[in-house]
């Protein structure tokens, strides 16, 4: 690969991530604009490819993205998990040979899966997952979604190049990412299972317990926080929700158990068992940091 | 009342709230250094009276409230429920006929009952709850707490003074806080089972589910804000889980059962209505602000 302030970088999909992405990349320098490198964005909203093109976060903007693919050394495809399959279906041979392209989905399985078998011999794809989301979507969003100190998760296939592996996580760390962690799919989508679609499932279930408008009065932080991600983006998560339904609902149910068990301890006779239970999960939270 | 820069302002018990409530009088220029007012504080702990005299935040510390008592206008019991009771009973001799007391306990309908029997008839006591807690707790996390912005809920007894309870809504709003809700204590403890009790459950049994300390390389923001707050107090929470029991039953119970609902959409044949689902509780919780 070429340095990267040389290459050509391609987004496809300029929502929340692949906003934030091409901003990123061009705010901390690393391809600057007037480098030799450039940003490509390809976008079905007008207005979103006219926003990006006015703030210089990309260099060129695409509705199709027909014409761009053969021009990109690296691809950020930035698509929700099926459309994604099918971007890749549709255009597998309008990239150009050599090509390392890389997604953002939440989900690492089935793309990984697909990636796996069924890509072109000369293109590298690295699925990825920046976990530096937000509830609120878009491009018009994108400047707030700040990748310094934020996790990103890789799981690299067997047919990965290392050079192009080393040079995806070079870039991420410049994108301000503080950790990646390089696992398999089924470890990605077993962990994501609980830490982000449980957690999203759990907000939704809270709100669906309460229609009063008003019961922030009674808010302290607390269900501010735990809630704030219940105003999701809904087609994203359905999918999300349903393509790993096999780990959540493993998930799900464990909790349900843990609920069901400090519920017992809280009406039960022995203060000093529930006290105990919650020194012990105290202490295992507070050593998560 | 006297003006509050003239009064003498008692707080027992110098821990997070306790301290963040001397801290805002002093800081916010109520009672500020050198006024004819004074603030005194009482706290077992002499490190804590040390710390609080030294930092200019109170004016006289006291181990024992016995001399202090008699010569306060107002008072704030900053104390857990149980305890707090246990004081009003010893010390109930020792304050100044017409005293202003209130209190910061996160259950309200056991103390509302008490103080509205048992009081001395010479005594005013407001019974008050300000949302604007810390899982890190103690007088050392009381500067990190910042009251601006935040709810603060009373529970008036048919008996308080018209006067007192404007004087003490003003000085909330002196502190900081932005909103003040009057209720019942039967509605506070409704409502706080809800926002407050059962989101500590939840972010419990979530912690309770993984001993992994490295499951937070997968995290997004989600995990970390859900679960948070289970790094609680446990004497306190235990305390205030045991003696709300009644109501966090029946919101876990409830929350069981929203989140039932949602597993079956997500597990079901049909998509559409998951997406539904999905968008009324986004939808409700946009208009939550």
């Amino acid at each position: 690969m070429k340095p990267i302030e040389n290459s050509t970088l391609g987004i496809v999909g300029l929502g929340l991530m692949g906003g934030a992405i091409a901003r990123s990349v061009r705010n901390e320098g690393i391809i600057p604009r007037g480098a030799a490198g450039r940003i490509l964005g390809c976008d079905l909203d007008g207005d979103t490819r006219a926003a990006a093109r006015a703030g210089g976060v990309i260099d060129e903007g695409y509705a199709s993205p027909e014409s761009m693919l053969g021009r990109c050394d690296l691809i950020f495809l930035c698509l929700n998990p099926a459309a994604l399959l099918e971007f890749m279906k549709t255009w597998m041979g309008a990239f150009r040979p050599g090509t390392l392209i890389t997604d953002i989905a939440g989900i690492k399985g089935s793309i990984a899966a697909v990636m796996e078998t069924a890509l072109r011999d000369d293109l590298d794809f690295i699925p990825g997952h920046p976990m530096a989301g937000s509830e609120k979507g878009g491009y018009g969003n994108a400047e707030k979604c700040d990748f310094h100190g934020k996790n990103y998760i890789l799981t690299p296939l067997k047919r990965n190049k290392d050079e192009n592996l080393a040079y995806l996580k070079a870039l991420i760390y410049r994108m301000g990412f503080s950790r990646i962690t390089c696992t398999t799919p089924e470890e990605h989508d077993r962990k994501i299972a609980f830490t982000s679609q449980l957690c999203h499932v759990i907000a939704a279930a809270l709100i669906a317990c309460e229609d009063d408008r008003e019961i922030t009065r009674f808010g302290g932080g607390s269900f501010e926080d735990l809630t704030r991600i219940a105003m999701l983006n809904v087609p994203l998560w359905t999918e999300l929700f349903r393509e790993n339904r096999t780990e959540l609902l493993r998930r799900i149910e464990q909790f349900e158990g843990s609920l069901e068990k400090i519920k017992r301890l809280i009406t039960g006779e022995e203060k000093e068992e529930l006290q105990e239970v919650l020194e012990t999960i105290r202490d295992r939270r507070a050593a998560m940091g």
